[in-house]
């Protein structure tokens, strides 16, 4: 075939805007992008093409005119999902716009298949207004069987979420808040385990207010944490700061139960678990001054509030969101399967339920290997997405929001 | 790996609601869907995903929103077009609805893949009202390089398609306009050489003032046919009747010179070329009444206007829309190659001289096998899309739309 010979990313290789971006390895890898679409049936003859084309295909659009959840059994919507972004909070870079989040996107789509198998379209948003997003993704809903959000700033992603959640019947996740909140609770889970607590016995101090933030203090409560504080750059979140935005003010109502009201490092003192996603820093004495047998989750990337090392002099149990020290929490262990799974049974949405399930699943793949430098799996650990699947297809069946 | 175990298309082959469907070949081949999203680069370790996402990605984002032209480089959209329906129009089917268009969509999809090297991706939308549609695209158009309108009901996809091409610096493209269009241009040059004749000469019949009749009707006046006049329901579409929408009447103002005002039987009387996307019928008689050596392009799906056999009683070349009759006008002869080459030049726009190159290139791949039987190249000549392909690229460079 003379496939390759009009292949535009072929002719992308050579030439063109980029020659003065030096080929370093990144430049390099991300020429023409880094995924394609591929066909799962063959089209090498009229046969064929009368099959998956006309005439053949309109049996199946007359199916799905007349019982239109046949859409699941016949279209690629029972496995794709449409990562959207507004690039309005891209990796620690900020606002960069939806053109520049691309390579984030597509980078999240090639997880979602080798980790989930499921197939994920980069859609990339060129507003940012919250109804505009809302009504947009709305109407292309069709096309997909789930959304995941990704990268919108807070506080708009808690108000897109919960809008969308409303108006459509398929999986709505926006990953920075929950992919990181269900990872984050499977490895205190192993680091309450292998430290003999109960987590109704620890208590937690949230450094950063936005997405992530929120969506761990409300997961760390759903399942039976002894206290938890979230701070911002102001201190600890509390209902007499009168600074406070609405998504703050909520979260001030039901965290916070020993009426803290201090900074950051006040908080800490006498604290179980520090959990770092703001990108600010923790001095080693405020680290030093929580309760013995700490846990030091310090996720910002690149750089974590404190060094692991440093934490290590202090705590039992350190997490950072780096790839190069021990207990990476990374959004990977969860999001892939927490789709495939809820496809599998065409749930109607990710309930509390499913992320609770999906963290208890996720902690239960360490099992003996259970150790300070290992209570979370590695991402790459194959167990880890078939675990979190079969757990979350299993409680969206025990909520009721399972269709198959 | 364990992809597969969790594979949600796998886990769809088994149960669920299509159970009461009959697993004929065409609903057999559908099952999940006709496309998957590949990644083009590895993803089998820590070293992998530092390279292809975090920390790697964070530098080719910073590029891109520091130089956004460079997302035409790093990111899929150097080759990914968004194939956008509202269902309106699908095929022979109607307005079905977006769920229902899928299979449609995706299988114009894995042509695109298959004959172009595209990477095309259906987003079929839940709204019909032209402003939403258009808002829509526009908000999604920064994830794709170019926009393919698909089964659009007329006249709302003339406006639609206009609209886009004013916001958007994409190529825009209403396949079932233009791509028709481009086809059926190609085969009348060459039954026009086949029988020593110039475009000048003839006088034309469309039967359809929709979407493909409307274009049809332009590229052949473009192109420098003698004259042509376009019939719907009531007959010839002429200046002096009062039930024409303004598309129609627009059309009024550029065709038929030759002042016609009776019904389609009426126009076809001493005709050079009959061309037919209405889905009505015409009666021999008809034909007959043609001039002499006339063609007949009888190409409403899956019933022709004409049965060719009858037409070929009458006329010097009959072309259809079926595979299984000679001079197939198959729209997959164009689109693969148009946007191939429009995006390998990063064009901005698809122009009438592109389509006019694409249909010339097209024309030219026949070559010495030009027959009545051959005036259009097979839908799988492997020399078609590269054909198009390059001459479109060469048109797009001498219109000054290239980019590259």
């Amino acid at each position: 075939m003379a496939i390759e010979t009009v292949n535009p990313r072929t002719h992308g290789d050579t030439g063109g805007d980029a020659e003065d971006i030096p080929l370093d390895p990144v430049f390099a890898l991300h020429r023409g992008g880094k995924m394609e679409i591929a066909s799962t049936v063959p089209v090498r003859d009229a046969a064929d093409l009368s099959l998956a084309y006309t005439p053949g295909v309109a049996e199946v659009c007359t199916a799905i005119a007349e019982q239109p959840e046949l859409a699941h059994d016949y279209t690629w919507t029972s496995q794709a999902v449409a990562v959207v972004t507004d690039g309005t909070a891209v990796l620690g870079l900020g606002d960069i716009g939806p053109r520049a989040s691309l390579p984030v996107m597509e980078g999240k789509a090639i997880l979602f298949k080798q980790f989930g198998g499921v197939d994920a379209v980069p859609i990339a948003l060129d507003c940012t207004d919250v109804d505009e997003i809302v009504e947009t993704v709305v109407r292309l809903a069709p096309s997909f069987g789930g959304v995941n959000l990704e990268d919108i700033s807070a506080p708009r992603c808690f108000e897109i979420e919960r809008r969308l959640k409303e108006r459509l019947d398929i999986p709505v996740f926006h990953d920075d808040q929950h992919g990181t909140a269900v990872v984050t609770l499977a490895a205190l889970r192993n680091a309450a385990k292998l430290t003999g607590r109960r987590l109704g016995d620890l208590r937690a101090v949230i450094s950063g207010a936005g997405a992530a933030g929120v969506a761990i203090a409300r997961i760390l409560l759903e399942a039976g944490i002894g206290d938890v504080a979230v701070t911002d750059r102001k201190g600890v979140v509390h209902a007499g700061r009168d600074d406070l935005n609405p998504v703050k003010r909520e979260l001030a109502s039901y965290t916070n139960r020993a009426g803290l009201a201090g900074s950051l490092e006040d908080a800490l003192a006498g604290a179980d678990v520090f959990i770092g996603v703001s990108g600010g820093t923790v001095a080693e004495r405020a680290v030093a001054s929580m309760a013995p047998g700490a846990f030091v989750f310090a996720m910002a990337n690149p750089t974590p509030e404190v060094h692991p090392d440093v934490a290590g002099r202090h705590a039992a149990v350190v997490a950072t969101g780096r790839s190069d020290f021990p207990n990476q929490i990374n959004n990977v262990l969860a999001f892939p399967g927490i789709f495939a799974g809820a496809l599998q049974v065409r749930a109607s949405a990710i309930t509390e339920g499913m992320k609770l399930a999906a963290a208890e699943a996720l902690a239960g793949v360490v099992g003996d290997e259970l150790s300070a430098e290992c209570v979370i799996p590695s991402p790459f650990d194959p167990r880890v997405a078939p675990a979190v699947a079969a757990a979350v297809a299993a409680a969206a069946r025990a909520e009721g929001v399972a269709r198959r």
